[in-house]
């Protein structure tokens, strides 16, 4: 990074509030036996969430509002107010506070903090944005208990059907709409918000790498790369994988008359592996449902979950042809649940962001999807910065980015919030 | 079979109670959408199957006893009474009625409902058992609940600790303890009950075959391969199997960066499979349980379970120790959770009924655990008569026997009951 931004510019007192509310998330839906966190939407959690962002806003002096899928916008500025210039709206940075199962501390809650540390630099240094700034928490980015990622985001940019989105279930056979209902929200409130979009000039979402690219000293400058401008999320998918076998006994069903579905899952694991390398493309099986699931019968069914992902959509295409034709030997089926296409951040935002931080900062594509991707993909110019991550680790207790990296990411968001809403002193 | 087992003998009467008992056994626990059973321990449904079990012993005026492992004895005549020859006791037959999940109907039934038919048979013909004749029900045979099979012929002869088996936890956490006290029962009174084992003479377990042996017209001339006697019960033995890894993002993980605990698991199934082919025995990997269990997420931990059998104890052995080499190079571990040492049934009171039924009657060795086998090991005379399954297929709702081979059961089982408690007209 240049010498524009330095995290030693930041006030002492925006350290200390940054790791004060560290601290405060750090026990919320915790895993005492893991270390991992389980904040899933709609959930007592994620409740306990919402309140606390709440409360951050209000000391902060910024009007909270809630859109159509629950998300949190915690506008500095009135957004619906015309300027002198006859345009309205603002600008958004945040990221959100949900986990995967037994995920890390960062994903998400990074962005979000660092966000509300930018308000307190702002408002530490006694300026005011130029035109009107949110913070915002997006609601149910992980899909952890609905299986859809970015729902929040989704369903305000009218990517998703409300309709298909409430009759999700999670594992207890809750559908979205009752658990919008327990956690006192209305789901006939649910859908698309042009409203909230429209208030939208730009967005950028920070958020920890989730690959070790910028630890890497044969890459970059160790001294430079502590945060990265994001050009693009890779396309990505989600297969169901159904794989028919015949139920019997473990024990008295010769080994040639068996027809065991978890041979075949042995098969798509292994297919899905070597298919990836060859394709230069991540292919993981990261879940999976075996019927009847008892030590001594023989698997009748097994349901598993592809998830495969590249720089390259044709790659990818060709990977998920590949692991068709490979379980199609064991009469197993391949169904397309979810498939987003490569999403480019706005080009001029990017380069803005990159000049602006300077040249040094590396530009970063990522496998991973976000909301920022769900916005550009929406119309509305979007872009990302990342933390380093050590060890690369993600969606783990492992998952960890330095303090003092952190600290830094806090001042490039800075940094960009003046240039793109005009701070006045 | 011989001459002296021919379900025409049996009155017509006897084939519609059996008949009957089946049907109302039909709906009990049964799954709608799969059309198998899910009959575990010290459920309603378990609950539900003793009241009908103790209805049909007082129609008979049979009376019930429980032991202290909650297994239901229906006594046709008092096995505490000295009789004459200064001898007390009697002969039990019978099997258990619950079931695996997903289960067929007759794993269990086939040998409670076959009993409690010879009793229809003996009354109907106005004969009594020379000596006492119990019909008895055990309970958590296939432990799909708590894991361990056979808990509750084990608890009664001291093969299985009470204190290990009442804490023992359910998928939902819940001990057998607090499953016993939400169904009624006091698990202070749980353990041997060497009282009740004291009154058995003898024990025939009627059961469905759990292979396609007796079906096999290479083998057996079928007009006379209806029924066959027992002569073992394989070693068999679990085994659980942890497989680590280290949980991060599916998108963001290069390959060559992942330790993938799900690779690990294609590597145990397919390594048993072979390693049962080599060594002449089955090997089943039928229960999975992966963490965290996200679809975007990089296994971090697999535990999955092996259950192994043969004929051959030494080979049993080897198959687990060539598969805990394979683990071995994922990191993974492999810990014995049971082990059934060969369990040969009472050779003289095999050999009287194969002798009884004919000497065309086929014998045949089982890769299943029964509480047939524990009684045995426990010292007490047992036998075991399997009914032809035409498929093989078990623990599957697509088990199945023919009813008119259920009712040469019924007549065998009457056969061996008129001998061994000697009939009186």
């Amino acid at each position: 990074m240049s010498a524009v931004v330095d995290a030693g510019t930041l006030d002492a007192s925006v350290r200390r509030s940054f790791d004060r509310m560290w601290g405060e998330l750090a026990p919320v839906g915790r895993d005492t036996h893991t270390g991992g966190y389980r904040r899933y939407a709609w959930t007592r959690e994620d409740a306990e969430l919402a309140t606390w962002f709440a409360e951050q806003a209000g000391r902060r002096g910024l009007d909270v509002v809630a859109d159509r899928a629950g998300n949190q916008w915690a506008w500095w500025g009135s957004p619906d107010d015309v300027r002198v210039d006859g345009r309205r709206g603002g600008v958004a940075i945040g990221s959100h506070l949900d986990s995967v199962p037994d995920g890390g501390a960062f994903d998400g809650p990074l962005g979000v903090v660092s966000a509300l540390a930018v308000v307190d630099a702002l408002q530490a240094a006694r300026r005011t944005p130029g035109i009107p700034l949110a913070v915002v928490r997006f609601r149910d980015e992980e899909g952890a208990r609905f299986g859809i990622a970015c729902a929040g985001s989704r369903l305000v940019t009218a990517a998703l059907e409300p309709a298909r989105a409430l009759a999700l279930r999670d594992a207890d056979g809750v559908t979205m709409a009752e658990a919008l209902r327990t956690s006192g929200h209305d789901p006939g409130q649910v859908g698309p918000d042009p409203e909230a979009m429209a208030r939208l000039i730009g967005f950028v979402e920070l958020h920890v790498e989730q690959g070790r690219a910028l630890a890497d000293p044969g890459r970059y400058d160790q001294a430079l790369a502590a945060v990265a401008v994001g050009s693009d999320i890779w396309p990505h998918g989600r297969w169901r994988v159904d794989l028919p076998g015949t139920a019997n006994h473990a024990g008295t069903t010769r080994l040639e008359d068996r027809d065991d579905a978890m041979l075949a899952l042995a098969g798509l694991v292994v297919a899905a592996r070597e298919s990836a390398g060859r394709q230069g493309c991540v292919a993981t099986v990261g879940k999976v449902r075996v019927e009847p699931g008892g030590v001594n019968a023989i698997a009748s069914h097994v349901t598993a979950w592809l998830d495969g992902r590249g720089s390259d959509e044709r790659a990818v295409r060709r990977l998920v042809d590949e692991v068709r034709n490979a379980v199609g030997v064991h009469r197993g089926t391949l169904t397309e649940e979810s498939w987003t296409p490569a999403t480019t951040f706005d080009p001029d935002l990017t380069t803005r962001l990159q000049d602006l931080l300077g040249p040094a900062t590396p530009l970063l594509g990522t496998g991973a999807g976000h909301d920022a991707g769900i916005l550009a993909t929406a119309g509305i110019p979007s872009a990302m910065l990342f933390v380093r991550n050590p060890t690369g680790v993600s969606h783990s207790p492992l998952e960890h980015a330095e303090t003092a990296d952190c600290h830094l990411g806090v001042a490039a968001l800075a940094a960009v919030v003046a240039d793109l809403t005009g701070v006045r002193p």
